[in-house]
């Protein structure tokens, strides 16, 4: 950044609109949103955490998470970012307003909200399914943020903890997926008046294609990472945060653990092939 | 301890005989093993610390394991214990020479020396599948194990990553827990000279009727709990550390988060059903 910049007013917020967004993780799920993040803000130049040492969020406490996700928050701030986005639904249901007062004025967005706005926004019966871990499920975020939406709203929530191991594993299709997927979604098929599934989990993405065929085509389904790139969008504008010009590089990837498994199963989330030596392993300063 | 104790030699003892035995594991996967011990050791006490805030070890480097285990063993030597027992097979293969470094000259026992003896001791043909998860099978320490114990084993090692899930779903048995089975068993079925199958996971015991459907009454199963139990009383027996006398109380139960899910998922592996109220939360004195 050259000096004369600074004389203008823009001058900080120049800097400022250069640096890149932060994104962080339990672990590969995020990539998944990093993905649409990416594909919906080209310009935007991406940092991604995946705090793969102390996966999965899912069966921590709130008070783990909370304190887990600060962490992570600061190291990507001590890194230099203009916003921070939550891709992780755990840490969004129940770190989101730690993490606004710790790092106040930086703008922190979840998934939870956006994706509960999409899911009510998508059903006209207003009877919807959050598919989510355990840990989401009995958190209830995802019920509390349609609740506050769309009050009359009918939510019943599935845990479907199967599904990440699944995803993981790389068996995102075929008659095995199916057959977990029909188990899990046979409540919410026996229902009848349930019109959209929320994707409450940021590994679920993957799985969609073998979802769709158990639930049928008149199902709607909801991925909460694309209208979590609306929101970011949204809150770039109203923060007059937008990079410009310049061509955004490849994210810059980290990992607090095993850069190589992260390389390999994360390169399905993010729909492009990365090798380990491309994720930088880094340390939260804490053991 | 008074300094008179230390003149006479068996005083020392008693007291260490009455001592309990420690046991850690990443989560619920070692109860399958403390139920084993208690149940061929009933005179002993036993203390068991699930390391839930950081499951599983199985994705997590050796370096990353390593330090955990330390840190978990460190906080039963403080709570006082005459021996420690590795119920875990990710710690037992890359943490057990730093384990009885730090400790001695505590008697540790991992999983996976007792599981490799049993395996060799059972097989006729020499040919050997390990099912573990991923981080296992990666670091080898089965196939060293038996190498060592028996030079001409041919080994083959299967990573089933979705045994752990369904293991902790509860989804022991049925056609999902088959299906899986069949899937990442099928390879070893058409081997045709594999005679003995090594539950290389504390997981995996619970599927051990849905593992049997698949393979057929021909196929061995062994699990290392059972073996770990034969080699732990011998330890207590050239150590002089048998407990004698009084009726063994009910195992005492840590774990480093969420004992709600620790009482829900564990009583299945142990066998019996405990409450939350039952398990202690500790922490490990690392954020």
């Amino acid at each position: 950044v050259s000096k004369s910049r600074h004389l203008h007013e823009p001058l900080k917020t120049t800097q400022q609109t250069q640096l890149p967004i932060g994104v962080f993780d339990s672990g590969v799920g995020g990539l998944t949103v990093l993905r649409a993040l990416r594909s919906q803000l080209p310009d935007e130049k991406f940092i991604y955490l995946g705090d793969t040492a102390r996966l999965p969020y899912g069966t921590k406490s709130a008070s783990s998470v909370e304190r887990y996700s600060v962490q992570a928050a600061r190291f990507l701030v001590s890194r230099g970012i203009k916003c921070l986005v939550v891709a992780c639904n755990t840490a969004s249901a129940v770190a989101l307003s730690a993490l606004r007062a710790a790092f106040d004025p930086l703008p922190v967005i979840g998934v939870v909200e956006p994706g509960a706005a999409a899911a009510c926004a998508a059903s006209r019966t207003g009877h919807i399914a959050v598919l989510a871990t355990e840990g989401t499920v009995r958190g209830g975020a995802y019920q509390r943020a349609i609740a506050r939406l769309r009050s009359e709203a009918v939510v019943y929530a599935q845990p479907c903890s199967l599904f990440v191991a699944l995803a993981e594993e790389g068996w995102n299709e075929g008659a095995i997926a199916e057959t977990i997927a029909r188990r899990y979604l046979q409540e919410i098929l026996n229902d009848g008046r349930i019109d959209t599934l929320l994707l409450g989990c940021t590994h679920f993405p993957v799985l969609t294609p073998a979802i769709a065929r158990v639930v049928g085509s008149e199902m709607g389904i909801v991925d909460s990472a694309v209208t979590t790139a609306a929101v970011l969008a949204e809150e770039l504008r109203r923060h007059g945060l937008q990079a410009t010009g310049e061509a955004a590089p490849a994210p810059r990837l980290m990992a607090t653990d095993s850069p190589e498994r992260f390389a390999r199963v994360g390169s399905r989330f993010l729909g492009e092939t990365f090798a380990a030596a491309q994720v930088e392993l880094v340390d939260l300063g804490t053991p």
